[in-house]
């Protein structure tokens, strides 16, 4: 009963704590009053300068799939290089190397193509790039040339020694024109600052043919028009990973442009009395699939031109008011403070004490790239596109979007649980607004800019959902949002449910990545049982408990693996379980997705043999040595992305060493948990072991480092395992404050020795949401060896 | 300072005109009163059965270009059957067969492909043809077939017997499947009715790949949901005639739909994780750019399956609500009587006393195409997509599209100045919006679904504002329209307008069709001037009174025609004022253009040799032998559409007929004016000489058959004819009556012998639209020899 529609008052008290309490921080809560939904962060009484020890630049090498550019918090521009220019496919065939440019920089790259305004951070498929900015002098180039001859385009060479990327501000050197880009970027606006040199011919370019994954006709419209000398305006319209999007735009100068015009390579285009005109030229229209767009300006030395771009989901209206509440003025440095102050106050949820200076460099940059998404989908105004295609209000919430649903359930949802406990609301809001807008009267699978795009299995929508009621964290319509899960749970066309609900599994043969998929669903079940139960609905929870034992019906007690069986009931022949590939699962081998069932570990671990033995088959899969031919044709992750045949760089795996906690050797997690940090996050461009999944792969180094981890999201229990740092404070939404202190903390004392919780010593491995939402100490003492009598 | 702004008070008088004095036709103004505002005629005391007249298939042979279908007055939807499906192009060239289905039909044809929802009416260019609609029983097909092999697609055998055509009213027998369609419309939905056999494979497509003038990748992008099993939305979105245009539909089934799928032929659209769906069969989802569906029910003998299907420029939810508020209920007969009715409050604003019956056909029917357009284009609660694609309120106007200006300034909005002002000011409110959502601050060429296509020359829209302005029917800003009117005359890249206002002409090497632009623009200009006039703006008025005189820049005194002109100031030399190809004119030859001086005709006839030479020239227009060479390459008219070398079938001589007034031989229009209604009109599917342009040509048999006619729109003044009925009431909106009541008619007493008007003879051949106005009498006496003496 106390769930019940809950939401405004929740709202209420959650802004009354905030604007009460943030006296100290009126400067770093500077975004404008419209936009105050966005800016949710409790302050705490010291805001301390952890901008400094973000590095954008992590992750951008190899797998890590981030971008270096200029973002806010959550932000919906996120303003970034682009370093190339591939094509989705090369002769009708899928181009591997596409795979690199998911966030659209690579850091091994010599040449800056240009600065795009939106980019999905750290995601192992992609979409975006919309709407590439570049600034040249001299002949005007309007392709963007290659790698290898960058002077055959627009893109420049550029040097890292010449850039520099801070969270909420970006700057390089762009060598072939002598031009210094900055970049810096409120919620819906990028702004852009270029230092010219003197010049009778600077060019802004605006191609619109650019984007990520650039899929053959992705672009389905493209439409410009100059509304007077300082402004543009325009949309793009694609289909790729989102089948049917579409992102306006409005483009402020600091100066008026001296001349413009297009390219516009539009033969399936309808020509008509269009002809009549002269479009090449200061023509202000233009329409087709392929226009490139550049404007040009006679610059002195040192002159500095400036851009505002607002995006928007609605319509350039809608940008134009984005821009006008947001950057009113032409003071680039202040869109800068006022970002950069943004992201103090959030990073300034958790104040560390580490034990050595990289940790900081790694703590802040996870929590800098936990904090990228999901993105803000909406306008000042409240408005933004459903997936129906048409306009919402998004009454009393902030409408999110970039729900990358498979990886971040796991731990960065439960992480926005006690760090960003208003924002999980809404975006949870968000979700159930999708379901109603669901012509299928589905929860988001992966939420995309007013489109589904399917990517990934299960409905962890639902996840997300039972674990905020379960948690209390409920800013939203909690019975709707069971509802909604409910529905979702039973849609039968969706990937093999049907036969799920009617055989407790998905048979192999009928559908494909099945054992994964009854994995995930059977945990997604226990999920909305748990959900139900803390709502009171004894059907509902017992139904879906019910399904929650699905996992049984995949496992064969005779190989001691999950394994696929078939419409018959027979497993399936020629198993190998180290195979990621045809063998029933997806993105992990059996042998890691056996370990699925997070859900409930004590049935999994005596089902598979027992505490003993499964605390050795666990140590077998750090051990292990797995032969190279099972790394071909994986996708995703590094050969450093693997210990053993412990995959960190990859999902599946990332409650899997904290499942030592439910045998009799929960110390064995300690040393491997310290050692998965240590060998997973560095503090380099090519230091992320894998994706980081638009946040999942630093959840987890956040709790980690923390000292506990959400093994099963819907349960209000963490498992504890190794804090990897001196202390830490939790500056709570609610103005509670939950320290971390580890005594006798070092690099090798990786062991813990004992846990008290309120000066209390614990003799289980675990705490309680509520410990943490209270307020309070835990207390970890370290040792060099381990404790084998711990929690006992 | 009377005019100045005085939209809001001339609307709320006309409201309150109207809605005081219909007592007598409540049932006539039987629209919704959310829907009102399109409701805006003067009820007459006694509403007369008019639409028993109207046959729609006149001019749906040949190239009468209008469509038979269901439409309600001016409205959105124009609902009815397309008999052909025909490429644009063939191996990438233009296919001139598509020429004759700008309006989707044409009556030779013996199949029916299917009813689709838009069409212009009598356009000599085209577009839409959106969401066809093709009821069929057996074996699914999803092609259309071929008109010689019906069979191999879902098209239908019919017959002209089984066949029925009124206003608000389309019924055809479909042989192939023993199916009985009816259609009907109110202003944004149309209505089908379809009677099925028994069947248990009762099948209802919606082909969106189908559309009118199907240029190669015309559909850029379509989207459709299953929204429940009675409930279908969407949209369609286009390059053509109208670059970007999108509009969206609601379709709601009047019995639950048993199954559904689709045909789904997108080799360029991204697949992605859809392929874990099957989408051909049940699936609520579907997007892409060429997309078919079904949907299929079981039928018992004689049962009716029917259709609501709503369109919206803004959204799907605009067009589900527009569909709640105009048919709220299922009983298709009640939508026919309340269109019916509505068609006949607007046929009854004159009534006819004919020669014959043929005459009333004639009338009748004129006077519905002349109601067709421009169409409504505004949801029902008032919002529209502008120019700019965002989304308008329309604040107390209705918002029309579809505007074929270069026909219909001629006698089409001088005819609604005196039937129908308020949506006329409406119109006019419309093109003003359009202007100030156009980035090149220009009012509409050829407006259409919030694209301007450009069609054809000059900027026509000045010549519409100042003729209301002029006649004093402005619920609209004035001067905001004069200065619109003023932009849109000089903005310089306008084909050929920079060398217009820097030499007084248009200059054949620079731009082509140069003639015809100097003369048009010099009308325009001079239209411009007298609306500047009439709000007492001098300068403007001296200014445009000097553009105004361009015309004479291009007179050859030598050839005695009006002459391309070159860059130097020489006259094109080879110049054949026959030919209607590359000799600097457009749709016209020099023999035609050269009488287009419609703002000075007393100055031009001087220039051209005075009264006696150029009555006699006028003579030779009409009775010279053209050579049939003339007639190659020569689109939009018939061989009939030709006296002479005087081409009614075109617009550019609309007038001529009438110049015979300026000179002392005015009988001489007389009998030609009955003879071109005669030769031109007649009550056939090939009655019509030419396209009837949205309207433009039923004007002229409208004008003139009731005995005058605006030779120079922006004048107050109307050039006297030959009347050809025995009398004619005009129901004013202002309440009053204006009869032309004309004595001793007949076939043969084609010559006026004398007119009075209120009692007092006439000593000119004109009359002013205050006459009108203030109603009263014109008499005419008839003879059927000419008076040589009238007018002296």
């Amino acid at each position: 009963m106390m769930i019940k529609s809950p939401r405004f008052i929740n709202r209420n008290i959650l802004r009354g704590t905030i604007y009460v309490s943030v006296a100290v921080f009126a400067a770093a809560c500077s975004q404008k009053k419209e936009n105050s939904q966005e800016v949710t962060s409790k302050a705490t009484d010291e805001l301390q300068n952890l901008v400094q020890y973000v590095d954008p630049m992590i992750g951008t090498a190899k797998m890590g799939h981030t971008y270096p550019g200029a973002t806010a918090p959550f932000g919906s521009v996120q303003l970034s290089p682009d370093t190339d220019t591939i094509p989705y496919e090369i002769d009708g065939h899928y181009n591997p190397d596409v795979y690199k440019y998911c966030a659209g920089y690579q850091y091994d790259d010599a040449t800056i193509v240009g600065f795009s305004h939106t980019h999905f951070s750290g995601t192992g498929h992609s979409d975006l790039g919309d709407f590439l900015i570049m600034p040249t002098t001299g002949n005007l180039q309007l392709n963007p040339g290659t790698e290898t001859n960058p002077d055959s385009g627009y893109r420049s060479r550029f040097s890292h020694k010449n850039e520099h990327a801070e969270a909420g501000y970006y700057s390089v050197q762009l060598e072939d024109y002598n031009i210094k880009a900055e970049l810096t970027a409120t919620t819906r606006v990028g702004m852009h600052q270029y230092t010219f040199p003197k010049s009778e011919a600077s060019h802004i370019i605006l191609d619109l043919t650019s984007g990520i994954y650039n899929y053959k006709e992705k672009n389905v419209w493209t439409f410009v028009r100059v509304e007077n000398d300082t402004l543009v305006t325009g949309y793009r319209q694609t289909n790729g990973w989102a089948r049917t999007r579409k992102v306006y735009f409005a483009m402020a100068f600091s100066k008026p442009i001296a001349k413009y015009g297009q390219e516009n390579h539009n033969d399936n285009v309808y020509k008509g009395f269009w002809r009549k005109f002269d479009q090449s030229t200061n023509f202000p229209e233009m329409a087709g699939e392929n226009i490139k767009t550049y404007f040009d300006f006679n610059t002195s030395e040192g002159e500095k031109v400036k851009i505002k771009f607002a995006i928007s989901p609605v319509s350039t209206e809608g940008a134009i008011n984005n821009m006008k509440v947001e950057i009113p003025h032409w003071d680039f440095e202040k869109v800068k403070q006022e970002t950069q102050n943004n992201w103090n106050v959030e990073l300034n949820k958790v104040q560390l004490d580490p034990i050595n200076h990289d940790e900081m460099i790694n703590f802040y940059t996870a929590m800098y790239h936990a904090f990228l998404g999901p993105t803000i989908y909406m306008d000042v105004d409240g408005k933004y596109r459903g997936l129906d295609m048409n306009i919402h209000q998004a009454e009393n919430f902030t409408n999110y979007t970039s729900f990358s649903l498979w990886d971040t359930y796991r731990a960065l949802h439960p992480l926005f649980n006690v760090l960003q406990p208003k924002r999980n609301s809404d975006m949870i809001n968000s979700m159930v607004a999708h379901y109603n807008q669901s012509v299928h009267g589905m929860l988001p699978v992966w939420s995309h800019y007013a489109n589904e795009n399917w990517c990934m299995i299960g409905y962890h929508s639902v996840s997300v959902i039972a674990d905020a009621i379960v948690k209390g964290n409920t800013g939203f319509d909690a019975e709707a949002a069971l509802m909604a899960s409910v529905h979702t749970a039973k849609v039968p066309y969706y990937d093999g449910l049907k036969y799920y609900m009617e055989k407790g599994y998905v048979p192999e043969d009928k559908n494909g990545s099945s054992v994964s998929k009854t994995l995930e669903y059977a945990y997604d079940d226990w999920a909305i049982a748990q959900a139900a139960k803390k709502l009171g609905k004894d059907a509902i929870y017992n139904e879906f408990s019910k399904r929650a034992e699905n996992y049984k019906n995949v496992y064969d007690a005779k190989s001691g693996f999950m394994r696929p069986k078939l419409n018959d009931g027979t497993f399936k022949k020629d198993f190998d379980p180290l195979n990621t590939h045809g063998q029933g699962f997806i993105e992990g081998n059996s042998w890691n997705y056996s370990l699925y069932v997070p859900h409930a570990p004590k049935t999994m671990i005596e089902m598979m043999g027992g505490k003993e033995t499964f605390s050795q088959h666990l140590d077998s899969l750090f051990s292990m040595d797995l032969p190279d031919k099972y790394f071909e044709n994986t996708e995703d992750i590094s050969r450093e992305g693997i210990i053993g045949n412990y995959v960190h760089g990859n999902e599946p795996s990332h409650h899997v060493v904290y499942l030592y906690n439910w045998t009799d050797t929960p110390w064995k997690s300690q040393d491997k948990i310290r050692m998965i940090l240590k060998a997973m996050y560095q503090p380099k461009a090519d230091g992320l072991g894998g994706n980081d999944d638009f946040g999942q792969m630093s959840a987890w180094y956040i709790f980690s480092t923390l000292g506990f981890y959400p093994v099963a999201p819907g349960s209000d229990v963490y498992a504890l395992g190794s804090p990897a740092m001196k202390s830490a404070t939790l500056n709570l939404e609610n103005g509670n404050k939950f320290k971390v202190i580890v005594e006798n903390q070092s690099e090798e004392n990786v062991f813990v020795d004992k846990v008290l919780l309120n000066g209390k010593e614990l003799k289980q491995p675990f705490i309680k949401h509520s410990d943490i939402e209270k307020g309070g100490e835990l207390n970890f003492h370290m040792s060099n060896s381990p404790n084998k009598t711990l929690y006992k």
